[in-house]
């Protein structure tokens, strides 16, 4: 079955069925000219917007549609926990070439629909429209806040400890394997694949570490630990010291590494897509923010390294020596 | 110049001038994860979303940059103008093709400012990407009510006066103008083709009916007189009767159908992209409500039919007799 044989309206119906998973606070939800939301009193609310473009960011023949929908919302709500937020109402508008089989977009609304659930978050409204060509999916979500616990780029200060609260690289493996055509023949190159097809937001850790005392940024890695961190250094007009030796690698990326020939701490400083927080907390915090986070998650914080008063990034290798490193930034363009 | 001379975050900086005119209640705006703002106590955050799409919605030699970046952005307060509410803040993602003139976006941007200016709303995020083929444009625009005055199309009620806001037609006659080339050789012709391009969202005239007393339902004539008024029986459970010599209807858009050869009452019945409103209000008010309407725009409130209790659309034609309309649905697909 294709979109044209139900039409707009009756795709509307058919998506607007199983969205909502908070009644709470919803005036109005799809259906009508705009969604309407209560949001608490004295809380900020955040928004944020993530388009992906069929060709850009994914090949049709690469995914299922789960996945899309999956990662296309995950990468919304990551960027809610990068601001430390709660996240509420997802808007989706999505332009639908002529020939997408329905059965692909219904997976895709699935693949929403089970991470919204997991986070408590409706999806509330937004746009469907066809394309001449590509598939483009925009899904906008808004959070809330107590102003006082924003985190944002500009805060890091030269002493403060650097923490990512996930391992890096992973993703960027998966996304080799994907590219590449390589048959995923062990647990481990599996676990890969699924860290670059299924992030997992780390919602809950940025409302913990909103919460925390001493935290003073943060960021989602989406482009790459270099180019995300480069983002808080510029915004804080601060440098960073990174250690080689304290970069977190799962041991999947490692034995992906030695049997590929790669280099493990390359793909954790410039892969992107991990979608793990990256952000800096005081120095007399930092021991006791990591303690707290591992006895919250069973998972450790990170401490990769420190906030520095000289600008630009350096990376004290295995060897003991330092090498300047750069942004490698996701460009789109 | 292209994108792609500048890169994404080049272009960030770029699109970022410019884009507040209201600071009070911005916690963040472009250049973090997300976007922050306050929302006033006690009031509902609408949100909208529409997604416009190259070769579906626009042809980019038929409209200029600045026309495109103001009516993308004019659909979506025409969508919180229906609510009944204020426009706040805008979020803007775009997919880019790689040979897009870098002159077209500014443009673009412009276009947006142009009218955001107009309305106090901020464009205060959103996301910007390439893309393979087609220009893509999400916006995103939220807005405020007081929840008791929020207007739905659920509203109508039988006895009801069914009004709208402005003439119907024009932007139907407009695109015939641009889709076939036809040189504007008038001011009248002139007036059509800039009702087509620059269309006015109604929202101060949203805020004045939500406030006024009696006035139950409300959508903005995106689709077609027709089809909207559908939405609102279908959603109220109720029927209506529309009277053809009570259409509003322009000299020019007179003028073009003599001169063309078109029914000017089917335009303004069938004619989509109008962004006027369209809503009931109870019949013992609606005297009131146009006396009050005409003395505060300096245009009329036009009463064009009833609400009733029997299913289904008719109207009374001009020789007396009755006639059944249907939807003419705008299908994207």
């Amino acid at each position: 079955m294709k979109l044209k044989d139900i039409g707009e309206f009756g795709f509307i119906d058919r998506i607007g069925e199983g969205c909502l998973v908070r009644r709470r606070d919803v005036v109005q939800a799809i259906g009508d000219d705009a969604a309407a939301f209560r949001t608490p009193d004295g809380e900020v609310t955040l928004l944020t917007a993530d388009m992906l473009v069929e060709r850009v960011h994914f090949l049709l023949n690469k995914t299922t549609g789960f996945q899309l929908g999956y990662k296309a919302l995950a990468v919304n709500l990551s960027d809610i926990a990068a601001m430390g937020g709660a996240a509420r109402e997802a808007f989706v508008s999505i332009a639908v070439p002529e020939d997408c089989p329905l059965e692909f977009l219904d997976d895709l609304y699935e693949g929403m629909r089970a991470l919204a659930e997991k986070y408590d978050v409706n999806i509330l409204g937004g746009d469907t429209t066809g394309s001449r060509a590509d598939l483009v999916i925009n899904i906008s979500v808004t959070g809330s806040i107590p102003e006082d616990q924003i985190l944002l780029r500009s805060g890091a200060r030269p002493g403060d400890s650097i923490f990512v609260t996930g391992c890096l690289g992973d993703s960027k493996a998966g996304l080799h394997l994907i590219l590449n055509d390589i048959e995923a023949d062990s647990p481990e190159l599996q676990a890969l694949i699924t860290a670059h097809n299924l992030p997992e937001p780390h919602l809950r850790e940025g409302r913990f570490l909103a919460r925390a005392d001493g935290v003073h940024a943060a960021i989602d890695v989406s482009d790459g630990l270099s180019s995300d961190l480069g983002h808080i250094l510029k915004r804080s007009g601060v440098g960073a010291r990174i250690y080689e030796e304290r970069l977190p690698i799962t041991d999947p990326l490692k034995h992906f590494c030695e049997r590929f020939g790669f280099n493990s701490a390359e793909y954790a400083v410039s892969g992107g897509e991990d979608y793990v927080l990256l952000g800096t907390v005081s120095s007399d915090r930092s021991k006791e923010t990591a303690r707290q986070f591992l006895s919250r998650f069973k998972r450790p914080l990170f401490l990769i390294g420190e906030i520095t008063e000289s600008k630009g990034m350096v990376m004290a290798r295995l060897n003991g020596q330092e090498e300047t490193i750069r942004p490698s930034s996701w460009e789109h363009f």
